[in-house]
């Protein structure tokens, strides 16, 4: 007879503020004998500090070091294979714990399917094991919210963007979007800014940073220093208000909103 | 000298499951002497449903009774004077409570700037009212989760679009996109699986109806029959799996897995 294998858990843990964790998620991440999270060296690790006040002593942590920097990449192809051995090698740490019986929580910045470090894990491991994620509030919804701004209506299209598009793609992209957010900012913030202002976008787009983390920072695109922008930060180009008003301004799907 | 007002709340309360509320919504939802809902005559509405467990009975209730249903939807300029109306007496009926100095917390369904109906309350009220928006789990990550497949990877698109649209916009937006949600089904489907198998899309194309609530039920595109599909159901097409592992398959944005 062999041991049963631990469970595999994905949490999405929210954008920033502890208090934006779901219920579910901390019931899961307080039962887990071991979590798991994503970090690079000397530094803690964004998802690991969001949750670092519920965790117990007792519980182990297996910290997931990444082991290249923005500031030192080497050519695609190295990027490439460090990016690889990186998922290998910690889908084996966490793997071990499994085999061993061992239930294993892996903490994920924002929500986990939604451009998270954690699908990789779960590309390796979900067939194997058996996992649970735990969905959680994105980075754009929390964007919207500390900015106070109602981000898509009734009919429109949402475009989620990457500022690591092609300006030409990116071009495209927003020319068709009724409402929009572009994530990954950083050192592609002059070229996404270049794009919204020549596409007449710039009144309605609006900036902010660190989205329920402590340095908050909200701003209209327009006010933006580049030379500030840091990696968490995204635009959000919200649809234009439907001010459930005028006639012709769009037709009812399904029955209302009695529900959702 | 005039009593303080009392303060607005925008509480998503996430997708279904009732854990899948973030603590700051339930705190703030404990908080509020008054509650206010979306509904529609003879229904609870899925918000009020999904929180019901958590409320006191000392908490006010105001429903807010959504007048027109699907069955009998009036030709479109009568639609949207009722509309119209209901968030006018929805938003004086609110603000009844607010000018009294009590709090109210105004339950969405998700996640309320995600498509809520919160956000035509927020569009008559916030200006005059503190106000304060708490970011919930919206329905497509609810999705992804339950049907266990990462939503978007990396520098990948992903484009929400809405049933309701037409055919041809469906169609063009759908060609587009590197990853998609399609919300709004019900009498919509039929049109947006044609869309979806021309295209053909239908190998990657899932189906979730009421994600995380009871009678939740996942299925392949193609094995869904039109006339079943409730209100409550998406489509996914996840983007192409990126496997942290050939060349040439993107470049690296930022620093990395740690930061998200
Ligand atoms: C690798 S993605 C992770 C997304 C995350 N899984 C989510 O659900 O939002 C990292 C990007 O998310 C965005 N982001 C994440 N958290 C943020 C926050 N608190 N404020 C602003 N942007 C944030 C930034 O655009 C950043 O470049
Ligand atoms: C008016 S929108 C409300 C969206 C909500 N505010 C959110 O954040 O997801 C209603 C649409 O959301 C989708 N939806 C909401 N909850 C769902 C669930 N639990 N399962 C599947 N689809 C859902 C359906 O496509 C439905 O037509």
């Amino acid at each position: 007879m062999t041991a049963a294998k631990g469970r595999l858990f994905g949490l999405g843990v929210g954008p920033g503020d502890p208090e934006l964790i779901t219920v579910k998620a901390l019931n899961r991440l307080r039962a887990a004998p071991v979590v798991a999270y994503p970090t690079s060296h000397g530094r803690k690790g964004q998802a690991l500090t969001i949750v670092e006040g519920y965790l117990r002593d007792e519980q182990q942590r297996l910290p997931m070091v990444f082991p290249v920097t923005t500031e030192k990449l080497p050519p695609p192809f190295d990027y490439e294979t460090e990016v690889r051995r990186f998922y290998d090698d910690s889908a084996a740490a966490v793997a071990a714990h499994l085999d061993a019986g061992r239930d294993v929580a892996v903490l994920c910045e924002g929500d986990p399917f939604f451009y998270g470090s954690f699908m990789y894990l779960h590309d390796r491991l979900a067939r194997r094991y058996e996992t649970e994620v735990v969905p959680g509030v994105c980075s754009i919804l929390a964007g919207a919210a500390v900015l106070g701004t109602p981000l898509v209506y009734r009919d429109q299209s949402l475009s989620v963007l990457s500022g690591v598009m092609t300006e030409e793609d990116l071009r495209q992209r927003l020319a068709a979007a009724d409402a929009a957010a572009i994530m990954k900012l950083g050192t592609t913030f002059a070229k996404v800014r270049r794009v919204v202002a020549d596409l007449g976008l710039m009144d309605r787009a609006l900036y902010v940073e660190r989205a329920t983390m402590g340095a908050q920072r909200v701003a209209p695109l327009a006010e933006v220093d580049p030379k500030t922008v840091p990696y968490f930060s995204l635009i959000l180009i919200p649809g234009p208000t439907w001010p459930g008003s005028g006639p012709g301004s769009g037709r009812g799907a399904g029955p209302g909103p009695a529900a959702g």
